[in-house]
């Protein structure tokens, strides 16, 4: 098992633990467990596969649970509410602790209804995709989507800890599993230039679930996450890179329907066009530009716009973007693979033309 | 004018502003605004009376509002979502700065909005009652009401500045005004015999609106809450105190159906009930027991408990109170006078027993 750590002001540091078999050791999970009651929100597909493991290892403790519907639409204020009343019916005290089982929809309403429930309970996080063990269950963001922009309602709210049991990642479905590649793959570019590289000798690896690299990859997104949470716990500033290609991939899941795309599927067309606008600005060499496109289509993900939308309407979408900042949208670029700048000032047409160019292509972006 | 400042780590004080005439100083309300938006919730009764001088204040600013139905009965998730709508129709971004203006229900939806759009952006509290400037607008305590039980969905957010402009509570109806009254009542006893004393003395000269008076009551009401908020930010310990009478108080309220009681008047009758229960504990004097409930009754407060809700009905009411805490309610009782304690280890029956002789009595309980 590794162990990687979030360090917080306030001695509010956190573990996230990695490794096979973690949802069994009921002795790690029960020391994070603030009171006697447990909440444990998951959703249907993941219920009938790793509640009853998790039940068991909670055994002896009071224990409630609710199983939402899966997928990105259900991420609702009017689910929030539905937990709200859940929590209420116990009722839970403060001293209960939510334990979101599942991946990144889980985690973030699960998370929000913990934050909001009488002002602030506990919450451990167990992810069971590999976007979330690689990117939504840590750092303590936590959201519902409005219809007009995702994650619009939420708030900073850390979990107590994170167990990424890596054993859950063996039933995830091959489209889930490059979901949360293209997360994987966010953290290499947007900062460590060595990590791109493995993953790019690694993606055959990856892709066939090979235990040690995946589990690999799942412990150096975890650590430069971390690091970078750290230093900006609330995206005041440097944490806003980790939103690398989320911007445009916001605007397509908004723009598609909440669930269409995956959440990863739309990041990774998104990276595509912000690293084609860093190469247009002239900073992300074509070279580079070119191999991020690769590899992201090595590992199957969509590395075009969908057909559906045409660039005025992604940009139109983009403008209730939370990096919007006195009217001026701010991106996240590339200025090489591995290291990500906050940019403000750019040509007022150069987001357009990206997206037109990367749509004049469509006919490679089958999916 | 005075000036209370609330302080709180990594410099995120701010400026409690308490004197007449404050909604037209332009200038101070001005430095407070964050980017060039502004959004203004407010009420259907305050609106007419104070909106224009506050547009005319950011005059020149981006400026949009919404205006609420009034009453304790609107503060729900359902209102909070049409402020979504409303923030993110604009739309919002996260420099935008939310302003409320009106009394504690406006201030704490309007913060809870501010809390969770978009994960957090700035917000000015302007409350027009006594209550609010006296409490719920200091503090950063944010929350929607649930059917079940009060402030149940919130979250700790706290305001950039407070402006109180006293000139407000010349509008103010004699009940609003009353209780507003209880929660300034509740400083004293809770903190400052001084300040009790105080208040006994000037009774008078606060029901009839003597500026001074209401000046010198908000000013010191302030400065205790500022100072325990400055202790103890998210309530883990002695913050709890402010919530004296408020478990009880909260019971009434949804009892009787959110608006039915306002809240004050509500905390009125639950400050006599603890007041009760800290005197059958040994605590609390016989004599300073009867000084309470006849200060509380010369304010014209109500005294005892609702005659609809039964002892038992309260009792079940209070369950999913907040102070509840492994299964005990934790009780905020007074030693004496101006010195309140948190108290889990208390007579099984002695809540019981309270409620009981303040029901027995209820021919005095007259509102």
């Amino acid at each position: 098992m590794k162990e990687v750590v979030v360090n917080l002001p306030h001695e509010r540091h956190y573990p996230i633990y990695i490794g096979p078999g973690l949802l069994a050791e009921s002795e790690r999970l029960r020391r994070h467990v603030t009171g006697t009651k447990v909440f444990v929100i998951t959703n249907d597909v993941v219920a009938p596969l790793y509640l009853d493991q998790l039940l068991e290892s909670l055994r002896g403790l009071d224990v409630y649970s609710k199983i939402l519907a899966d997928g990105e639409s259900h991420k609702t204020l009017d689910t929030a509410a539905t937990i709200f009343d859940a929590l209420i019916a116990v009722p839970c005290d403060r001293e209960t602790t939510v334990i979101s089982l599942g991946g990144g929809v889980t985690g973030d309403i699960a998370g929000f209804a913990a934050a909001c429930y009488q002002r602030g309970i506990p919450y451990i996080q167990i992810p069971t995709t590999l976007l979330a063990q690689v990117d939504s269950a840590v750092g303590g963001k936590t959201a519902v989507n409005h219809p007009y922009g995702k994650n619009m309602i939420g708030v900073f709210h850390q979990p107590v800890c994170v167990i990424s049991d890596t054993d859950t990642l063996s039933t995830l479905d091959d489209r889930q599993l490059r979901a949360g590649l293209a997360e994987t793959i966010k953290y290499g570019l947007i900062r460590d230039p060595e990590f791109a590289n493995w993953l790019e000798a690694n993606v055959d690896a990856l892709l066939t679930r090979d235990s040690a690299a995946l589990s690999y990859a799942v412990e150096r997104s975890c650590q430069i996450k971390a690091a970078i949470v750290s230093e900006d716990e609330c995206e005041r500033g440097v944490r806003a890179i980790l939103n690398f290609g989320h911007t445009f991939g916001h605007a397509i899941e908004t723009g598609q329907g909440y669930g269409a795309w995956l959440h990863g599927e739309a990041v990774a067309a998104g990276m595509v066009i912000a690293a084609r606008v860093s190469n247009l600005m002239g900073w992300l060499s074509s070279a580079d530009y070119l191999r991020t496109e690769n590899l992201l289509q090595r590992v199957g993900l969509p590395i075009r716009a969908p057909v559906e939308l045409t660039a005025a309407r992604l940009i139109e979408l983009m403008a209730v973007d939370k990096k919007v900042s006195r009217g001026t949208l701010r991106l996240i670029l590339l200025k090489t693979v591995g290291d990500a700048r906050i940019v403000s000032d750019y040509p007022a047409d150069v987001i357009k033309t990206a997206i037109e160019q990367l749509r004049d292509t469509e006919s490679i972006s089958a999916r």
